[in-house]
């Protein structure tokens, strides 16, 4: 165990970041940035910054790193001759797939396929995965309608200018603080902060409204099932309102939790509901594990707290995978070639990565660490919470994978950034909620480093 | 100069990629697939299957291999410890920047930048690229609505849901036959095969006519200005129709070469003209270059051969570039931090490899040798289109790009399929093309083994 001199109450960004910062803002917007990175120096669960400063990251690249910074196997993937060519010639997977592409899937993505679920399509980022998904549910409630037949004539001419009936008038209900990509498809069910649609002509779906529970739980529970049921309620309306009004509803789009929308839990009584919803007005029910997939809630995939019924329809993923894509029922396979396609339609190269990735959190239980570490941590934030009742409320989480909130945005903000001076990364979601998004190699002795200058900050603020 | 044993006279798909298809059929939609390549054992332009069968490959994985399977200089950048991190940490790239970011993106993405473009973004493929390429456009337009005032509180609302004022009615004009990407946005100004578009709710947005001019265009001078000239007031109709309706026209994207929907080319006159409407209606002008750029042509951009009064407002490319994004001049820097935006923004790692890809076109000069082979292989399909009257029209490139068209869709597809059995790999295009798109390393000993092929199959045919 080697001992990690974390820095302390220096300013971050640091002098070179700065530099670098005025230099890249020479050819770009760079507003966004917070630090710059030392990637070959960073290692495990520590981020090492261009001016030398270690951090023990909680934050982790908005949430996409699985296993850690370098870590030996991810090095060891690289370093494999027998792997170089997968690194080298990224193909048009869809027509000119490698010898061993269904081997890859089989020890990666299809090693931790949902439950129910069989059948997987890659693509490149969480935004073309919610895209193309939605796509397969359009694809899928077209081909019901049209009970077998072909397109129409009409309907092949109209698409290509894109008017019905060849682009009929359908859409796909959404949740308000829902985020789920910066693409035009993504952007209509997303509706988080004004950042992400402002200006754009985005299609107008319906939104209905997700639970934002009171906490803590047990105090509130009569309240919480009201709201639970009031948003149930709303989407009901919403599908039978759109359906009447000749824009039905083809599909549901939802976060087994809010992310970028301020970490909202949502019981499983209320997903156990939602799909029954679904299921009744024959609308599919697609869940956007982007943020939640790959283990960080304890299962690896978020919607398996729920004890669904039966499976989604479909579980769309990215970030942590590394690769993006999405697992389906058979239901929502096309029954033609390229409706779901591009020229990448993902990268073997990431399928590589995420194989090894995959063997790590399989050989180490990694999940059974993430409940047991995630345990020691939300005891921990929780006997925070009561020592600081007026900076700290509403704590969240299941796994490793929570949120906590301050009294306000501007009080987040510096906490978030004292934090950082203390070494320890975080960032903010909603609007003023700290979340908390390590890997699945975080440690009883990381969490006590973070609960020791969590303390701290808190104890100056 | 090694002796290469093309393949001869046998059926691809070979048995060995049969018996993958019909495994991979089993957990996806596969039927896209021609045959499944030995990724390991194809080298320059050839492609080895399976099978073992070797094929000149003019197709290339959909036009993005720039310069041919496993090539040393890539082989040699994966196995440079230095580079190790970079393909092992794939950072939050906006947030969370590598130290040495700036310098990458200068002897890659910035060495081949556009005449008069010098602000870049990156992205992750061409649909990306595409869709946040108009978002700029769209935040651009805004604010000089604005006139340096912020959004209204009734803006910031509003966006939220997905109406007016925060999402406005705005559009983008786009052409017959162009392909841009298959999200919702990248589809809404896609205009080429039904499989795009089909069953999909997408924004519906003006579409003018792209010219079909009349080879060979020595013959046809009056005519093809007059195409020309027709969709030029096509274009102007539209703007200033869709302007008085309410929904402004705010930008134009077009490809400088229509490739998807069949390699149509206009004359630079007819850019030339294009750049003038636009100017003169105050519409944005964004050249996707996804198919075209990175040298293919003869110059690096394609659009480069159009001698454009000042450059396009935004090029987008991806494809053999091997990452997306799009250049931009910097009225469309959005002012504000996040609004481009996504979790990965890109990949240094493919940028590392982009950067040893523009090393070795630059060092080996190797758009003269585009230039120079493209000639000897336009002028060898000349002498074979004069040959086969009956079989081959309409002859029409720039540089190693290019097409032929065959009297019928039936006759080009048994065409490719063996011209394939004799060891050449090509693509369709639009109705009744075959399109060329070998690698910048095609050399005339290449050319004169695919005239060969070609030949004997046309003769058979
Ligand atoms: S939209 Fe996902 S990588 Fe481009």
């Amino acid at each position: 165990n080697m001992v990690i001199h974390l820095i302390s109450q220096v300013e971050i960004p640091g002098p070179k970041s700065k530099t670098l910062f005025n230099e890249l803002s020479t050819v770009q917007n760079s507003l966004a940035v917070q630090f710059f990175v030392d990637y070959d120096k960073s290692f495990g669960n520590y981020l090492v910054d261009v001016d030398g400063n270690v951090m023990l990251d909680m934050f982790t690249q908005i949430a996409s790193i699985p296993i850690g910074y370098n870590h030996p196997s991810l090095v060891e993937t690289i370093r494999n001759e027998e792997n170089l060519s997968t690194f080298i010639n990224r193909p048009a997977l869809a027509v000119f797939p490698p010898g061993d592409w269904l081997k890859r899937l089989q020890s990666s993505l299809l090693a931790v396929a949902p439950p129910g679920l069989n059948e997987i399509q890659t693509m490149a980022c969480g935004a073309c995965s919610i895209e193309h998904g939605m796509k397969a549910m359009f694809i899928a409630y077209q081909r019901k309608k049209r009970g077998g037949e072909p397109p129409s004539k009409e309907e092949l001419q109209t698409c290509i200018t894109g008017v019905p009936p060849g682009c009929p008038d359908l859409c796909i209900l959404s949740f308000k603080n829902a985020f789920h990509g910066r693409t035009m498809g993504a952007l209509a069910i997303t509706h988080s902060k004004p950042v992400h649609k402002l200006d754009f002509p985005v299609p107008y779906w319906p939104m209905a409204s997700f639970p934002i529970l009171k906490y803590p739980l047990e105090e509130n529970v009569r309240e919480n099932q009201a709201e639970e049921r009031r948003c149930l309620e709303e989407v009901e309306d919403l599908i039978v309102s759109w359906n009447k009004s000749g824009r039905p509803v083809v599909g549901c789009v939802i976060e087994p939790m809010q992310a970028e929308g301020g970490d909202n839990f949502a019981s499983a009584e209320f997903f156990q509901g939602l799909q029954k919803v679904c299921s009744k007005h024959d609308v599919s029910l697609a869940i956007d594990e982007v943020q939640t997939g790959c283990g960080s809630t304890g299962k690896f995939w978020a919607h398996e707290h729920f004890n669904l019924k039966e499976s989604p329809d479909i579980v769309a993923f990215s970030k942590k995978m590394l690769t993006g894509g999405f697992y389906y029922k058979e239901h929502y396979r096309p029954h033609e070639a390229q409706r779901i396609f591009n020229t990448w339609v993902g990268d073997p190269s990431k399928v590589v990565l995420l194989e090894a990735v995959v063997k790590v959190i399989k050989e180490q239980n990694l999940l059974a660490r993430v409940n047991d570490t995630g345990n020691y941590l939300f005891n921990g934030l929780r006997g925070l919470q009561t020592q600081y009742p007026y900076l700290l409320s509403r704590l969240r989480g299941l796994g490793c994978y929570g949120s906590i909130d301050m009294p306000s945005m501007e009080v987040r903000d510096k906490v978030i950034s004292r934090l950082r001076a203390k070494g320890v990364n975080t960032g903010g979601c909603g609007e003023k909620s700290i979340r908390f998004r390590p890997t699945l190699t975080l440690e009883k002795r990381h969490v006590d480093i973070f609960l020791d200058r969590f303390n701290s900050v808190l104890h100056e603020t």
